[in-house]
């Protein structure tokens, strides 16, 4: 089969190639997916680069998720029953990816897809729409009000603006540009703040005590978690998903201790661990009943694995479209 | 009576000054105190700078903690019962300071000493002893196994050292200097580190594995925090109660998103409302048993309010013993 594979961590540019493997055959639990289609994530050019929350045994097949169809089952009940479905599926942490023809996989990684949803929704059902949901029950469980996302801008940030609204969770936006301010705002939010402002950080602490605003997401990391913590009341959180700028979460010591402020992290594999796979399928069910509109990001470009390089260039491009690879 | 007294918060060498101030009156609930000593503690000079995690109305009179007699009660029966007794005792957060010839309080806000804690100790029994406890304390519950400390070679970070030993709780001791180190080593601590050695980092990570410590009180902030983090095994916590660094504490998003830790803070008077007046005399009652040996610290000077300029000009020499504040 072809598949897009590394021999070693490090620049894309130089570590990406395209080869003709052995397709894997299921071992116990797992199914076969006959891959159709296959975003690339940002998190997945962090794992290129060998800088994400795992390493895969070299020679390793990138790509997180994607869509395909179940053409073989080693697997008990459910993986009989994906047999010829249509499936959304994750990739696991040490084996194949998604950037190939075919990828293994266990059963309980796979989502089968509604007739409704698309091959290109079903290709990214699962990390940003399922860590929107996620971020979204987080604010229910732990802000005794709203929430403040950074990033707001991002397909990310716009999917769980959009599903705050819906659920009725009042929800602060940073963004860096004019332009994203304005495609929120155009989109129907309410609070939404440039972070180059000058009166940024007053705008915060007023929004957030209005709002009652006591736990922030924070995909910026460096002085933001830091300003993000000050706008918050006492005993606020700071949950950081990704690091923009580069630079270490900073927390003003004042904060942490007469303010009961922290930081922490989220990251979507330790939250499925604590949902569990229905959990999982719970959420992914909810995505694809909302549908595109709501989950939904648009597709910048659709490229075949010869054409990695070309895609991996594209892929910092996130805000206009998501780069989709097919076999 | 004579009290030092601020108009203003600022730098201590400008806004300090002693007055005769009217004796206060004890209001329900409360007793009065007649005070024989009182520490100058760190925090003393943040509350006087304005930087505490409280600024009481002014004019206002400094000191958090002392030693005095209760000679009057206009409370229940555990205030009646106080009137004639040695206390150590704890200023309000807006009220009357411990550097004046009287203080009102809580009767509740009163331990009594025992007849073999001596003046000195029962001057200084609440701030540091009570922290350590409550650091070792958080250590058992939270920690897998031993736990990581900076600061070591303080007042606070020798007592958290020696509890902690004798609670059997294994302790990683920081310290800035060979000096403090050696003299650690000598006190019989076994993993004692100086953050300016060329592998520290790989030092600390090893010890923290070997340990198990999966907690670290840290006193310093800015990369100090970080480093730590980065040392604790995955899930690790930084528990951050003072920024002698003078800098924002920071974490790597890399250890936030895929390792799952955090920074949080440390308030003696957070973790007083958590434990409650009951638990607190608990662990006064526990400093006091143990003793000097355990929870004392030498007095490095024992100065008149009349000569608080000077008294606040040796505070920073802590670590060789702690100043004294007599009427």
């Amino acid at each position: 089969m072809r598949a897009v594979v590394i021999e070693q961590y490090g620049d894309p540019k130089a570590v990406l190639s395209v080869r003709d493997i052995p397709t894997p055959e299921p071992r116990g639990g797992e199914v076969l997916i006959k891959m159709a289609a296959s975003p690339i994530n940002p998190s997945d050019v962090v794992f290129v680069e060998g800088n994400y929350g795992y390493r895969k045994t070299l020679p390793a097949i990138p790509g997180s998720e994607g869509v395909g169809t179940v053409v073989a089952a080693n697997a008990g009940v459910y993986g009989r029953w994906l047999v010829g479905k249509r499936v959304s599926c994750a990739a696991p942490d040490n084996g194949g990816g998604t950037w190939a023809e075919y990828m293994t996989c266990s059963a309980m990684a796979c989502a089968p897809l509604r007739a409704s949803t698309s091959l290109e929704f079903g290709a990214m059902l699962l990390a940003n729409p399922v860590t929107a949901v996620s971020l979204v029950a987080m604010a229910q469980r732990h802000s005794r009000g709203g929430f403040i996302q950074t990033a707001a801008g991002s397909a990310l940030g716009r999917m769980t603006a959009r599903w705050a609204r819906h659920r009725g969770v009042l929800a602060i936006h940073v963004v860096r540009s004019e332009a994203a301010a304005a495609m929120l705002r155009a989109a129907g939010e309410d609070y939404v703040l440039v972070s180059s402002a000058p009166d940024f950080d007053d705008q915060l602490a007023a929004l957030a005590r209005g709002l009652n605003a006591t736990i922030a997401f924070d995909a910026v990391g460096g002085a933001m978690t830091r300003q993000l913590a000050t706008a918050l009341p006492r005993g606020g959180r700071v949950v950081v998903f990704g690091g923009l700028s580069g630079e270490a979460a900073q927390l003003d010591v004042r904060d942490a201790v007469f303010e009961a402020k922290s930081i922490e992290g989220f990251w979507l594999p330790f939250e499925i661990r604590r949902i569990g796979t229905l959990g999982l399928l719970r959420r992914v069910a909810t995505v694809q009943r909302m549908g595109e509109a709501m989950f939904g990001a648009p597709v910048l470009a659709r490229l075949p694995y010869e054409r990695i390089g070309e895609a991996i260039a594209l892929q910092p491009r996130g805000t206009e479209g998501k780069v989709l690879l097919v076999p």
